[in-house]
């Protein structure tokens, strides 16, 4: 397992972390002040200042990405263009990987729509539409990364909740394990798991696209945006970087904390906090 | 599957549904009102006008009861004479089995505890704690029911997550199927399982325990106490019932929703409420 305590040239910022206290050029400005390497953005935040601009301001800065966020909520009628776009700007941005958030009930992934109670067909969408966003990424090669989200989200943003159910599709989709899909692993969404270990085993190096963290705090006031800062909650966060760098993962440690009272504190405090954990409790 | 659109003579009410609104006779009186046949009553609720009281009111009103809520709580310092306690009150009352929440990390469930993430190591616990729990239980011929939690739980009310931890914990402790040890599954904490069917398939008739319903809103505003009333969330609750039935589940069907919405309206209402959405959509 790699010594964090040292420096932080492992950490990744999600740029959602910060995105009330700055654009994404404030927030890359911030990155470099605090030595930070590594960035993945949002594509909200990429629009507010144009591709372009984010594109040089991401080269100028010297920044890698851990990933790009997001692609997926798949039962949106626009979806299938949107996921393209996507691609397209992960790939002039420089990220290693498109994060699919996959969408829950059509009703809230596509307001408007009949309400359904059918998460069982939701996720056989979900399957049918990665499998066809996976040939255009493919001809861009660009790799996808299903990320499963937590039980809480399964109605109104993921119908793939586990690990396991995750790493099920990748088995269906790409069997012979080409790299063009795995998996994103928060912390947050899966530290409850009882099968947690296994189906990280199971997923081995290749499907292990990226790693996440936060904290689940005690007792979680807004199941949204009440995440902790790492070490303020109770994920033994060491223990499942352990486990994926047993598998040969040697990326980013990328933190993404949605939170109102984050969310509240000035950019160098909350980077500062963030740098400061990751050394001590990552 | 049982018709349940003529009438409700499968209706079971767990007593923490009018909580709010009286105690455990004045419930007990609406039920007989309202031509309710069973309830399942938590301790506190008996223990509030008195075991002796809880028992004839029962027995006077005709009563049944669907279960007894609840045991567990493994990790506190007194729960294994509170366990056999309980037992002995569910035997007074005449329920079939005490329902487990097995209880989170220990600083959760015994207050000035060292604080652990371990969760592995809770649930061993628990898994120990059951097993002792299970020799006076059937010393007095009373079946436990092990209830998986929703994740959003697991540190501070339940580590036992999914359906099939908890069966794998009745396998262990119990693998001949003599009925002493089950599941009570509740669509709340199940629904979004990709395992579920299959998991309940795997428990069959004789670990089926109990049934319990009340819908996952959408949002959900507090992790708590915001259970929605069964057919105003997104739960396929027939479906799940259906799945019980095809195992040869043929209990109560017990509504328990914790809600300060509905803790906040009169109890013949809310009970009102309860028969009519028993009968159009469970």
């Amino acid at each position: 397992m790699r010594d964090f305590s040292a420096d932080h040239r492992w950490l990744s910022l999600n740029t959602a972390t910060v995105r009330k206290q700055g654009d994404l050029a404030d927030i890359i400005e911030a990155c470099a002040r605090h030595g930070i390497r590594a960035i993945d953005p949002w594509r909200d935040q990429v629009a507010a200042i144009g591709l372009d601009r984010a594109v040089r301001a991401v080269r100028d800065a010297g920044l890698e990405l851990s990933g790009y966020c997001r692609g997926g909520m798949f039962h949106r009628i626009e979806a299938r263009d949107d996921n393209r776009r996507a691609i397209d700007e992960a790939k002039a941005l420089g990220a290693p990987c498109v994060v699919l958030v996959v969408g829950g009930l059509p009703q809230y992934s596509r307001p408007g729509s009949a309400a359904s109670k059918d998460i069982v067909g939701a996720r056989t969408q979900v399957d049918d539409a990665i499998a066809e966003m996976m040939l255009y990424a493919r001809e861009a090669q660009m790799s996808l990364a299903i990320e499963p989200l937590h039980p809480a989200y399964a109605a109104d943003r993921a119908c793939v909740n586990t690990t396991a159910q995750a790493l099920d599709i990748c088995d269906r989709l790409d069997p012979k394990r080409t790299g063009a899909l795995g998996v994103a692993l928060d912390v947050y969404h899966i530290w409850w798991d009882p099968e947690l270990l296994p189906q990280i085993a199971r997923a081995g190096r290749d499907r292990l696209l990226a790693f996440h963290v936060c904290d689940w705090l005690v007792p979680t006031t807004d199941i949204l945006n009440d995440r902790g800062m790492m070490g303020d909650g109770v994920i033994d966060i060491k223990s499942v970087r352990s486990a994926v760098e047993a598998q040969g993962f040697a990326g980013y440690s990328e933190i993404e904390i949605f939170s109102n009272d984050w969310w509240g504190k000035p950019m160098d405090e909350v980077l500062r906090t963030c740098i400061e954990r990751h050394r001590s409790v990552v």
